[in-house]
């Protein structure tokens, strides 16, 4: 392994966008969506470690991987890195992956190569690089927030604004997932019925901002945005048979819920909570495991 | 005991602001500071009960207490409630915990009478009140946020605008006080002098935003405000002498620094960490201590 300077890691929140509309603009820190989610314990971890070329490149879950946004970060540090992403979740089922990566990337890159950067800027860095990659419009924000974040306007900080849906301690949030959809496809297609349904079901869920009504009007949304998948729409109907609600992962064959809404159902759901804060710097748990390296130098 | 209904509980980290300056304007939501500061892992819980008018009224540390800002939070909502905050912060200090009472109280009131309103909401409301109050111009949006907040603009949100500097992992902060310092007779008196050193302050540690900078920033700034108590002074220079930096709480006779600074200096220090998120709901203690009511009242 080459020799690799003082690693950072960062932890970041999955995402499921329940609703959303679609904003275009030549510039990536002005595009981006309106809408309203919920980030979730099951995340991403992100390490940065300096390196020279030879150690140089992206891992994801242990296998090289080339991720759009990623790459999109790391140009502008100064430097190489290894990146090394794991993630509790699936990449291309509605779980913004892709924007935990970039957001995790950059703020650990920013405190491995010491580049004094702000929050918002490193934010504003992995929004940009998400939407040029064209793998996401809201995800970095919403992750960066964490909760149940509402994305009052859309873009990276200074353009966008952000608000929150209060949340209990510890609300628990089930998902089933069958198959991946492209985002891109979606968001570069015609999106007017798509954004004409995103605003009406935001002003709605503006008027009274709690998870439960997230949950059902993002459930009406996929449907008059004509994105419900046949699968995730039978995990929803079957939701409501039971008593419960459930809507689909904005863009993902996948359908979450809160509480026991999909076991309920009689699914085998994977099970998490929303996550109590945003996207941040976290121990590095392979410093104990490796025993040499980073721990060692920075005691030298 | 008067009978209670759903009771919630929040959790508000403590704030120490290190450099600012102040903008006065007849709207409580868009007056405020600009500045830079930490939250704490030191804080307050505020517990939320509704009740009837014989079991109504707002306890600190479970003593009787009139705290302004938490009496304009409660007027907001219907009904009435038991509030007990818990600090485990002096008062009057420089620690934010009126601001950390209000916006506590904002969010656990929300919940106990499902008032439906959203986090930016909340924390207008408990920043105007903290205003109104003249307790404090800053604290509230800080403690929303978490880490290292960089008010860039003053006031409530959709007036006001947050950055924040990125923080490493569980980083030590150490705090001594030794005395109460009005905030109402420092940002109600002449403020030129201490807006321009604060303004002044902020622009350098936008250019570089670390936590290092923060403290070294603050402690010139509380030189050139004029701001600097006695013994606030003495623990700064005996901080710096012992190789370290430390800087004073705005506003209270109080010094704060970041790792052993001030243990290095021979003080013995309250020792915490910058917090890693903001102000949110938790969950309530009590519920199994009491063994019935709220736990009882939600099965029922």
């Amino acid at each position: 392994m080459a020799d690799e300077g003082r690693a950072a890691v960062a932890a970041v929140p999955g995402h499921v966008t329940g609703l959303f509309s679609v904003h275009r603009d030549p510039d990536p820190r002005v595009a981006g969506s309106r809408g309203a989610g919920l980030t979730l314990t099951d995340g991403v971890r992100v390490r940065v470690a300096p390196t020279d070329a030879g150690g140089a490149g992206v891992w994801l879950d242990g296998r090289p991987a080339d991720v759009a946004p990623v790459r999109g970060v790391l140009d502008a540090f100064d430097g190489r890195a290894a990146v090394r992403i794991e993630s509790d979740l699936p990449v291309g089922r509605g779980f913004g992956v892709s924007g935990a990566a970039a957001l995790g990337t950059a703020l650990a890159a920013n405190a491995a190569f010491d580049a004094g950067r702000s929050e918002n800027d490193l934010v504003g860095l992995a929004h940009a690089a998400e939407v040029e990659a064209g793998t996401g419009l809201g995800d970095v924000v919403a992750q960066a927030r964490g909760r149940a974040p509402i994305r009052l306007e859309p873009g990276a900080p200074g353009h966008g604004r952000l608000d929150g849906i209060p949340v209990d301690p510890g609300r628990r949030v089930e998902y089933v997932t069958f198959d991946e959809v492209s985002t891109a496809a979606v968001v570069e297609g015609e999106t007017d019925r798509l954004t004409r349904a995103g605003e009406a079901a935001l002003d709605r869920l503006r008027e009274r901002p709690t998870l439960d009504r997230l949950v059902a009007l993002s459930r009406r949304f996929a449907r008059e945005a004509g994105l419900l998948t046949e699968r995730a729409d039978a995990a929803v109907e079957a939701a409501e048979a039971a008593g419960g609600t459930a809507a689909m992962a904005m863009l993902g064959d996948t359908a979450f819920a809160l509480g026991t809404a999909l076991s309920d159902a009689g699914y085998d759901p994977t099970t998490c909570a929303v996550h109590p804060c945003g996207a941040g710097l976290v121990p590095d748990r392979r410093e104990g495991e490796r025993g040499d390296g980073d721990a060692g130098s920075e005691s030298g």
